[in-house]
């Protein structure tokens, strides 16, 4: 029967996932596919374990009233732990992302430099209800030869607590010392932010789930952070736009998985365009059942607009509902884009090849689309294999972070005595 | 004459600095580097308004009784101000960072994918008394598409602003906008924690001096940071080290540039070796002018050593003093440096490769030498160019920072209406 413990001591657990980097450092390539492999076959054996914690967590969940979507996160099967199991061998089949010699170069002087890919040390992963993160970011954690400390969602911690004591149970076996996958088994705020100013221990911290998350992970913490993905994302379809086009774009962006961050928030639209096209378009919004929020002339032609208010702007709806602004030009489009966007994924759709190119230079953002879906900001997508997250930040990795995003870099250099 | 404006409005000067920037995005390579050649050619040719402004600065820097060596570092001539004009010069001919395609690869549904790099945007530069880094910044910037905002020490404040008052006055002649450079001239401390948590305008900050500085930017910002160089570096010695290059390796990296932060701050040494060559080090140390703040056994063999105290092993002398500290194997030397080094720069001299290779697998710092200075860690060294600074911390870049570590990338995806 998983157990919670009621003390932890998130400083010691630090130490000690430190301790185990330093282990990881000598494993090669094998014992850490080795491990995953095998953790992958213990998870699938264990699985009624993990599900009977689950049912708890699941328990105190329908007791506190959660919505279903919020359950639907939380809830696991026997296929969801085939699923990250699954995910577990296919991160042993990436490259390893660590020992790469980068560049290497000889000084005039005979120092022989080289610059190498190695792991980050510790991550701190701090996210929310879904348990599987708990095996995902283990897997790349690991695969990349990092000890990772996991802090998961309070409302998941009896489902996280049991996945990991599996995972404790299976390291056994393996070459990887356990200590290099740490748990905080506590619902205690105080314990999480211990982690942000950790910073002789925890190498980075890695936020995974809404904007509150992240804000307060941003705000406290001094220990660097990899910050992930609110998406505000636009779709802007300009006045030279294919109506096809821009129509299967924006449906695809905002109704495929609407409660994604790469999920487009906000239509914005060529008035010009808009006018010439606006059958096609309530017709794509009626059959797709998308509310629509508009400005003053979005409202005027677009029947069953609501009015939107400012807070529309800025919203991840997370739901078929769509913002529509209309501007003038490009200029416009780009400058409401820098206002309210997120800096996640922006497309443009238009045959204009120099209004293309105009925005692909001056969006700033992690992701910039010409005439396809905004929904390819992804690793699997984009072929890069599991992510830890999307980054929207500028430092380090932006956009989907795959397993090198969890290495950094060392100089290493080999003389003969060469002074200055 | 030089004129210290009484009231600044940080947030003002940061939209104005990201408003600049968008306007970098679409100038060309070669308008950029005309632009710093010209502001090289202004710089010395209003010398004078700019050493006039200095001498205030040396005024009050005597009426404060500020040391020599800080004097030193606040002092400019015409002889400097042509140094720091020749290194825009050599920036102008280093290659653009931005607009490279890292990698490109095509979807199998035909979705071109663009990796790229690109400005970061905002650089805020937060640095203390030397004038000259008010040019190199602003030439690394604008070389690599950044509006920068600069923030030097009060002590250089008329120095900076006659520098900056010359640089804006020779960009009204080029195509970059002047706006692109903003001085901060206040010496409010609010001012400055203005810019540390204004992540709407401000993409990194960029913190370069003592460790106080480093550490206030690092604990108030929410901006994120490339935190640079202190570095308490070590020398280990191992028990089957070449005594020339041992002792050489540690000379040059005490007393080359005792004050820089890739010079050595510990010796420490193998006890074998240590008894063994006592008197070729002693000699070493009388010769140079070391003075040794030694462990036990140390200050027993070494005459004139006085005993380290705890604070020894974690202290930056910036000074010819050293602290010896003797271990009985590899295992001690990298625990010691585990616990006290700042990840800068760390070397092993030693004849025994498994070690030498132990030592580089091991050690967690940004530069890891074997029989060699730790001097070398320098973006002119090793041939980087001019360098922002030396970053210690593992996000983004790691070590001496050059032009591409002032870039992120960018994903630009080109459809034809691809849809998921």
């Amino acid at each position: 029967m998983t157990q919670i413990k009621s003390n932890v001591n998130v400083e010691q657990q630090a130490i000690e996932a430190k301790k185990a980097a330093k282990k990881l450092l000598i494993l090669s390539e094998e014992d850490k596919n080795e491990a995953l492999n095998h953790l992958a076959d213990v998870l699938e054996r264990e699985f009624e374990t993990i599900l009977k914690a689950n049912e708890k967590d699941l328990e105190n969940g329908r007791e506190k009233g959660f919505s279903q979507a919020f359950m639907d996160r939380l809830s696991l099967s026997q296929e969801r732990i085939k699923d990250f199991s699954n995910g577990l061998r296919e991160v042993s089949e990436l490259n390893d992302p660590t020992g790469d010699v980068i560049s290497d170069w000889t000084l005039e002087n005979g120092l022989q430099v080289q610059k190498v890919t190695v792991p980050l040390g510790v991550i701190g992963m701090i996210y929310e209800a879904r348990p599987n993160v708990t095996v995902d970011a283990t897997g790349l954690a690991l695969k990349s030869g990092n000890a990772i400390i996991l802090k998961g969602g309070s409302s998941a911690i009896n489902s996280n607590q049991a996945i990991v004591d599996v995972i404790h149970q299976g390291l056994e076996e393996t070459k990887i010392p356990k200590e290099a996958v740490q748990f905080i088994a506590s619902t205690d705020r105080e314990a999480t932010k211990q982690l942000f100013t950790m910073k002789e221990h925890v190498d980075v911290l890695i936020p995974r789930g809404g904007g509150k998350l992240i804000k307060a992970v941003v705000e406290n913490a001094t220990v660097p952070v990899l910050e992930t993905g609110v998406g505000n994302c636009h779709i802007y379809v300009d006045k030279e736009a294919d109506v096809e086009k821009a129509i299967n774009i924006m449906v695809n962006a905002k109704t495929d998985r609407p409660a994604v961050c790469n999920a487009a928030e906000t239509l914005i639209v060529h008035k010009d365009w808009l006018d010439e096209n606006i059958d096609a378009l309530n017709k794509a919004f009626q059959e797709n059942g998308i509310q629509v929020h508009g400005d003053e002339h979005a409202i005027s032609v677009i029947p069953n607009a609501v009015p939107a208010a400012h807070e529309d702007w800025a919203n991840e709806y997370l739901s078929t509902d769509i913002a529509v602004k209309t501007v003038e030009d490009l200029t416009d489009a780009i400058a409401h884009i820098e206002t309210y966007g997120t800096k996640h994924s922006e497309a443009i759709v238009t045959e204009n090849q120099e209004n293309a190119q105009t925005f692909l230079n001056l969006v700033d953002a992690a992701a910039i689309y010409h005439n396809a879906s905004t929904r390819f900001t992804d690793g699997g997508a984009l072929g890069f294999g599991a992510e830890i997250g999307i980054s929207t930040q500028k430092l380090h990795a932006r956009g989907p972070m795959g397993l090198p995003a969890l290495t950094t870099i060392k100089f290493l250099m080999k003389g003969t005595g060469q002074i200055r």
